[in-house]
Protein backbone atom coordinates (compact mmCIF):
# COMPACT_ATOMS: atom_id res chain seq x y z
CA UNK A 1 0.00 0.00 0.00
CA UNK A 2 2.78 2.52 1.06
CA UNK A 3 4.62 2.64 -2.61
CA UNK A 4 7.92 4.62 -1.67
CA UNK A 5 8.51 7.99 -4.12
CA UNK A 6 10.48 8.15 -6.20
CA UNK A 7 13.79 11.33 -5.56
CA UNK A 8 14.33 12.70 -8.89
CA UNK A 9 16.92 15.11 -7.79
CA UNK A 10 18.64 16.65 -4.57
CA UNK A 11 20.04 19.44 -4.48
CA UNK A 12 22.06 21.80 -1.56
CA UNK A 13 20.21 25.09 -1.99
CA UNK A 14 21.47 27.11 1.03
CA UNK A 15 24.57 26.19 3.65
CA UNK A 16 25.05 28.43 6.94
CA UNK A 17 28.11 27.44 9.52
CA UNK A 18 24.99 25.97 11.31
CA UNK A 19 22.75 24.27 8.70
CA UNK A 20 22.65 22.88 5.33
CA UNK A 21 19.42 23.17 3.53
CA UNK A 22 18.24 20.62 0.38
CA UNK A 23 15.95 21.16 -1.87
CA UNK A 24 14.23 17.55 -3.18
CA UNK A 25 12.29 16.66 -6.16
CA UNK A 26 9.42 13.96 -5.38
CA UNK A 27 7.24 11.89 -7.41
CA UNK A 28 4.53 10.45 -5.56
CA UNK A 29 3.16 6.74 -6.62
CA UNK A 30 0.15 8.11 -7.69
CA UNK A 31 1.93 10.73 -10.17
CA UNK A 32 1.93 13.89 -8.10
CA UNK A 33 4.81 15.93 -7.53
CA UNK A 34 6.14 18.35 -4.93
CA UNK A 35 9.43 20.17 -4.05
CA UNK A 36 10.54 19.52 -0.25
CA UNK A 37 13.37 20.73 1.22
CA UNK A 38 15.02 19.11 4.05
CA UNK A 39 17.60 19.97 6.34
CA UNK A 40 20.50 17.82 5.96
CA UNK A 41 23.30 18.02 8.57
CA UNK A 42 26.24 16.52 8.23
CA UNK A 43 27.77 14.22 10.91
CA UNK A 44 26.51 10.92 12.81
CA UNK A 45 23.56 12.32 14.57
CA UNK A 46 23.18 12.82 18.08
CA UNK A 47 22.87 11.51 21.74
CA UNK A 48 20.65 12.17 24.35
CA UNK A 49 20.92 10.73 27.52
CA UNK A 50 18.72 9.79 30.91
CA UNK A 51 21.08 9.93 33.85
CA UNK A 52 19.70 8.01 37.07
CA UNK A 53 21.69 9.09 40.12
CA UNK A 54 19.83 6.13 41.85
CA UNK A 55 16.41 3.99 40.85
CA UNK A 56 14.23 7.06 41.19
CA UNK A 57 16.29 10.19 40.69
CA UNK A 58 16.90 11.23 37.20
CA UNK A 59 19.31 14.64 36.74
CA UNK A 60 18.16 16.97 34.52
CA UNK A 61 19.60 20.70 33.46
CA UNK A 62 18.59 24.00 32.51
CA UNK A 63 20.30 25.27 29.53
CA UNK A 64 20.06 28.48 27.73
CA UNK A 65 18.59 28.02 24.18
CA UNK A 66 18.87 30.15 21.11
CA UNK A 67 15.91 28.92 19.52
CA UNK A 68 13.55 30.08 22.26
CA UNK A 69 15.45 32.59 23.61
CA UNK A 70 14.86 31.16 27.28
CA UNK A 71 16.26 27.95 29.69
CA UNK A 72 14.98 25.01 28.76
CA UNK A 73 14.90 22.08 31.41
CA UNK A 74 16.20 19.29 29.51
CA UNK A 75 18.28 15.99 29.26
CA UNK A 76 22.07 16.02 28.19
CA UNK A 77 22.53 15.74 24.69
CA UNK A 78 25.29 16.64 22.12
CA UNK A 79 26.71 15.38 18.87
CA UNK A 80 28.40 12.06 17.77
CA UNK A 81 32.09 12.80 17.06
CA UNK A 82 33.95 10.87 14.34
CA UNK A 83 34.99 7.71 15.89
CA UNK A 84 32.90 7.73 18.72
CA UNK A 85 30.36 4.86 19.33
CA UNK A 86 27.17 5.96 20.11
CA UNK A 87 27.34 4.42 23.90
CA UNK A 88 30.91 6.74 23.86
CA UNK A 89 29.88 9.72 23.03
CA UNK A 90 26.71 9.34 25.58
CA UNK A 91 29.22 9.28 28.25
CA UNK A 92 30.99 11.59 27.08
CA UNK A 93 28.53 14.43 27.22
CA UNK A 94 27.02 13.05 30.61
CA UNK A 95 30.37 13.59 32.24
CA UNK A 96 30.82 17.24 30.55
CA UNK A 97 27.58 18.45 31.11
CA UNK A 98 26.72 16.92 34.13
CA UNK A 99 30.06 16.00 36.32
CA UNK A 100 28.75 11.80 36.04
CA UNK A 101 30.16 8.95 34.10
CA UNK A 102 28.55 5.82 33.90
CA UNK A 103 29.20 2.36 34.20
CA UNK A 104 25.86 1.25 32.71
CA UNK A 105 24.33 2.55 29.50
CA UNK A 106 21.64 0.84 27.48
CA UNK A 107 20.52 2.28 24.15
CA UNK A 108 16.69 2.46 24.15
CA UNK A 109 15.38 4.08 21.18
CA UNK A 110 16.22 6.10 18.16
CA UNK A 111 14.32 8.97 17.38
CA UNK A 112 14.14 11.92 14.76
CA UNK A 113 12.62 15.43 15.78
CA UNK A 114 10.81 16.59 12.56
CA UNK A 115 11.26 13.76 10.08
CA UNK A 116 9.27 16.06 7.62
CA UNK A 117 12.23 18.54 6.84
CA UNK A 118 15.18 17.02 8.87
CA UNK A 119 16.84 14.11 8.86
CA UNK A 120 18.55 14.51 11.99
CA UNK A 121 18.93 11.20 14.60
CA UNK A 122 18.92 11.16 17.96
CA UNK A 123 20.03 8.01 19.78
CA UNK A 124 18.10 7.79 23.24
CA UNK A 125 20.54 6.35 26.31
CA UNK A 126 19.74 5.22 29.72
CA UNK A 127 22.63 5.42 31.79
CA UNK A 128 22.77 3.96 35.10
CA UNK A 129 25.08 3.09 37.84
CA UNK A 130 27.00 6.88 37.66
CA UNK A 131 30.41 7.26 38.99
CA UNK A 132 31.95 11.14 39.55
CA UNK A 133 33.85 12.57 36.51
CA UNK A 134 34.41 16.20 34.91
CA UNK A 135 35.84 17.57 31.84
CA UNK A 136 35.61 20.17 29.81
CA UNK A 137 32.98 21.03 27.21
CA UNK A 138 32.05 23.49 24.36
CA UNK A 139 29.15 25.00 27.11
CA UNK A 140 29.43 28.68 26.81
CA UNK A 141 28.49 29.29 30.65
CA UNK A 142 28.09 25.93 33.85
CA UNK A 143 25.14 24.16 33.57
CA UNK A 144 22.11 24.67 36.03
CA UNK A 145 21.71 20.19 37.19
CA UNK A 146 18.43 19.84 38.73
CA UNK A 147 17.21 16.34 40.31
CA UNK A 148 13.66 14.83 39.95
CA UNK A 149 11.85 12.16 40.94
CA UNK A 150 10.65 9.14 38.73
CA UNK A 151 7.67 8.58 40.51
CA UNK A 152 6.50 12.51 39.97
CA UNK A 153 6.68 12.22 35.72
CA UNK A 154 3.30 12.83 35.78
CA UNK A 155 3.40 16.23 36.62
CA UNK A 156 6.84 16.86 35.63
CA UNK A 157 5.79 16.80 32.10
CA UNK A 158 3.72 20.07 32.69
CA UNK A 159 6.68 21.92 34.25
CA UNK A 160 6.67 24.81 31.45
CA UNK A 161 10.25 24.92 31.06
CA UNK A 162 10.19 21.04 30.00
CA UNK A 163 8.87 21.49 26.71
CA UNK A 164 11.52 19.74 24.40
CA UNK A 165 9.70 16.78 22.89
CA UNK A 166 12.80 14.61 23.07
CA UNK A 167 13.22 14.67 26.58
CA UNK A 168 9.35 13.90 27.76
CA UNK A 169 9.46 10.67 25.50
CA UNK A 170 13.02 9.45 26.85
CA UNK A 171 11.85 9.95 30.30
CA UNK A 172 8.55 7.90 29.80
CA UNK A 173 10.70 5.10 28.18
CA UNK A 174 13.41 5.00 30.45
CA UNK A 175 10.22 4.66 33.39
CA UNK A 176 9.39 1.70 31.33
CA UNK A 177 12.78 0.27 30.81
CA UNK A 178 13.70 0.61 34.81
CA UNK A 179 10.47 -1.10 35.82
CA UNK A 180 10.92 -3.71 34.18
CA UNK A 181 14.90 -4.70 35.09
CA UNK B 1 21.27 31.56 38.99
CA UNK B 2 19.96 31.85 35.54
CA UNK B 3 20.76 35.06 34.49
CA UNK B 4 19.48 35.11 30.79
CA UNK B 5 22.19 35.88 27.99
CA UNK B 6 21.97 39.57 26.23
CA UNK B 7 20.84 38.96 22.45
CA UNK B 8 23.48 41.84 21.29
CA UNK B 9 22.24 41.10 17.54
CA UNK B 10 19.74 39.05 15.58
CA UNK B 11 19.95 39.14 11.49
CA UNK B 12 18.52 36.54 9.04
CA UNK B 13 21.02 34.78 7.15
CA UNK B 14 19.39 32.71 4.39
CA UNK B 15 16.01 32.26 3.71
CA UNK B 16 14.37 29.87 1.29
CA UNK B 17 10.73 28.66 0.48
CA UNK B 18 9.94 26.50 3.53
CA UNK B 19 13.32 27.77 5.95
CA UNK B 20 14.10 31.14 7.42
CA UNK B 21 17.86 31.38 9.37
CA UNK B 22 18.89 34.05 11.59
CA UNK B 23 22.28 34.44 13.13
CA UNK B 24 22.17 35.39 16.97
CA UNK B 25 25.05 37.26 18.97
CA UNK B 26 24.73 36.17 22.48
CA UNK B 27 26.88 37.66 25.49
CA UNK B 28 26.37 35.17 28.15
CA UNK B 29 26.48 36.40 31.85
CA UNK B 30 29.77 35.57 32.81
CA UNK B 31 30.74 37.72 29.81
CA UNK B 32 31.23 34.79 27.20
CA UNK B 33 29.96 35.03 23.40
CA UNK B 34 29.12 33.14 21.01
CA UNK B 35 27.33 33.52 17.60
CA UNK B 36 24.45 30.82 17.43
CA UNK B 37 22.14 30.56 14.26
CA UNK B 38 18.53 29.31 14.36
CA UNK B 39 15.28 28.33 12.46
CA UNK B 40 12.60 31.00 12.96
CA UNK B 41 9.63 29.89 10.37
CA UNK B 42 7.19 32.69 10.36
CA UNK B 43 3.45 31.78 11.54
CA UNK B 44 1.39 30.42 14.57
CA UNK B 45 3.06 27.38 15.00
CA UNK B 46 1.91 23.97 14.41
CA UNK B 47 -0.36 21.38 16.10
CA UNK B 48 -0.51 17.52 17.04
CA UNK B 49 -3.57 15.56 17.85
CA UNK B 50 -3.39 12.46 19.33
CA UNK B 51 -7.20 11.18 17.77
CA UNK B 52 -8.96 8.31 20.14
CA UNK B 53 -11.81 6.48 18.18
CA UNK B 54 -12.99 5.33 21.29
CA UNK B 55 -11.13 5.11 25.38
CA UNK B 56 -8.52 2.51 23.82
CA UNK B 57 -8.04 3.33 19.91
CA UNK B 58 -5.80 5.68 18.68
CA UNK B 59 -5.64 6.47 15.35
CA UNK B 60 -1.78 7.35 13.64
CA UNK B 61 -1.05 7.64 10.16
CA UNK B 62 2.02 6.28 7.92
CA UNK B 63 3.29 9.42 5.95
CA UNK B 64 6.08 9.89 3.38
CA UNK B 65 8.38 12.09 5.10
CA UNK B 66 11.18 14.06 3.03
CA UNK B 67 13.66 14.42 6.04
CA UNK B 68 13.86 10.53 6.31
CA UNK B 69 12.63 9.56 2.77
CA UNK B 70 10.99 6.83 4.12
CA UNK B 71 7.41 6.86 5.60
CA UNK B 72 6.89 7.26 9.14
CA UNK B 73 4.10 6.24 11.52
CA UNK B 74 2.85 9.51 13.18
CA UNK B 75 0.11 11.10 14.64
CA UNK B 76 -1.86 14.56 12.63
CA UNK B 77 -0.08 17.50 12.70
CA UNK B 78 -0.39 20.51 10.73
CA UNK B 79 0.54 24.63 10.55
CA UNK B 80 -2.25 26.86 12.71
CA UNK B 81 -3.52 28.64 9.53
CA UNK B 82 -3.55 32.96 10.11
CA UNK B 83 -7.10 33.14 12.20
CA UNK B 84 -7.77 29.88 13.38
CA UNK B 85 -7.37 29.12 17.11
CA UNK B 86 -5.55 25.60 17.80
CA UNK B 87 -8.28 24.06 18.79
CA UNK B 88 -9.80 25.03 15.22
CA UNK B 89 -6.61 23.98 13.52
CA UNK B 90 -6.74 20.43 15.37
CA UNK B 91 -9.79 19.69 14.20
CA UNK B 92 -9.06 20.56 10.64
CA UNK B 93 -5.98 18.47 10.18
CA UNK B 94 -8.18 15.38 11.78
CA UNK B 95 -10.82 16.20 9.25
CA UNK B 96 -8.16 16.42 6.45
CA UNK B 97 -6.06 13.34 7.56
CA UNK B 98 -8.11 11.39 9.19
CA UNK B 99 -11.56 11.46 8.11
CA UNK B 100 -12.98 12.55 11.78
CA UNK B 101 -13.77 15.62 13.60
CA UNK B 102 -13.83 15.91 17.66
CA UNK B 103 -16.82 16.98 19.63
CA UNK B 104 -13.78 17.09 22.84
CA UNK B 105 -10.34 18.84 21.98
CA UNK B 106 -7.95 19.25 24.43
CA UNK B 107 -5.39 20.93 24.72
CA UNK B 108 -2.52 19.05 26.68
CA UNK B 109 1.36 20.83 26.17
CA UNK B 110 3.27 23.13 24.25
CA UNK B 111 6.47 21.29 23.11
CA UNK B 112 9.51 22.34 21.40
CA UNK B 113 11.39 20.05 19.02
CA UNK B 114 14.95 21.30 19.37
CA UNK B 115 15.00 24.57 21.45
CA UNK B 116 18.52 25.19 20.96
CA UNK B 117 18.27 26.12 17.38
CA UNK B 118 14.69 26.28 16.48
CA UNK B 119 12.25 28.35 17.68
CA UNK B 120 8.99 26.23 16.95
CA UNK B 121 6.08 25.51 19.05
CA UNK B 122 3.83 22.22 18.71
CA UNK B 123 0.56 22.61 20.75
CA UNK B 124 -0.21 19.09 21.74
CA UNK B 125 -4.07 18.24 21.51
CA UNK B 126 -6.22 15.35 23.05
CA UNK B 127 -9.47 14.78 20.83
CA UNK B 128 -12.27 12.44 21.66
CA UNK B 129 -15.87 11.92 20.93
CA UNK B 130 -15.34 11.51 17.22
CA UNK B 131 -17.67 12.06 14.26
CA UNK B 132 -16.81 11.32 10.46
CA UNK B 133 -16.29 13.84 8.12
CA UNK B 134 -14.04 14.76 5.47
CA UNK B 135 -12.26 17.62 3.61
CA UNK B 136 -9.56 18.08 0.91
CA UNK B 137 -5.92 18.20 2.45
CA UNK B 138 -2.79 19.45 0.42
CA UNK B 139 -1.51 15.91 0.91
CA UNK B 140 0.48 14.68 -2.28
CA UNK B 141 -0.91 10.95 -1.65
CA UNK B 142 -3.81 9.74 0.30
CA UNK B 143 -2.61 8.65 3.79
CA UNK B 144 -2.62 5.05 5.02
CA UNK B 145 -4.37 5.04 8.46
CA UNK B 146 -3.84 2.60 11.29
CA UNK B 147 -5.44 1.71 14.83
CA UNK B 148 -3.36 0.81 17.83
CA UNK B 149 -4.13 0.15 21.37
CA UNK B 150 -3.19 2.53 23.75
CA UNK B 151 -2.92 -0.56 26.24
CA UNK B 152 -0.25 -1.54 24.15
CA UNK B 153 1.74 1.46 24.47
CA UNK B 154 5.07 0.54 25.73
CA UNK B 155 5.43 -2.02 22.41
CA UNK B 156 4.08 0.40 19.96
CA UNK B 157 7.16 3.21 20.90
CA UNK B 158 9.55 0.13 19.94
CA UNK B 159 8.05 0.19 16.41
CA UNK B 160 10.57 1.17 13.97
CA UNK B 161 7.99 3.52 11.96
CA UNK B 162 7.12 5.46 14.98
CA UNK B 163 10.76 7.11 15.97
CA UNK B 164 8.96 11.18 15.97
CA UNK B 165 9.48 12.13 19.82
CA UNK B 166 6.63 14.33 19.65
CA UNK B 167 4.56 11.57 18.73
CA UNK B 168 5.92 8.92 21.43
CA UNK B 169 5.77 11.85 24.09
CA UNK B 170 2.25 13.01 22.66
CA UNK B 171 1.22 9.37 23.14
CA UNK B 172 2.19 9.00 26.46
CA UNK B 173 0.77 12.23 27.87
CA UNK B 174 -2.31 11.47 26.56
CA UNK B 175 -2.30 7.84 27.85
CA UNK B 176 -1.94 9.40 31.59
CA UNK B 177 -5.12 12.27 30.23
CA UNK B 178 -7.35 9.67 29.46
CA UNK B 179 -6.43 7.49 32.58
CA UNK B 180 -6.98 10.75 34.35
CA UNK B 181 -10.64 11.64 33.33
Amino acid sequence: MRKRPIVLNIKTIATTSFFNIEEMDIEFSNGSKRIYERLKPPGNGAVLVIPMLDIETVLMIYEYSGGTDRYELTLTKGKIDGGETLIEAANRELIEEIGYGSNKLTFIKEMTIAPGYQSSITYIVLAQDLYKASAQGDEPEPLEIAAFKMSDLENLVYNEDLTEARSIAALYMARDVINNQ
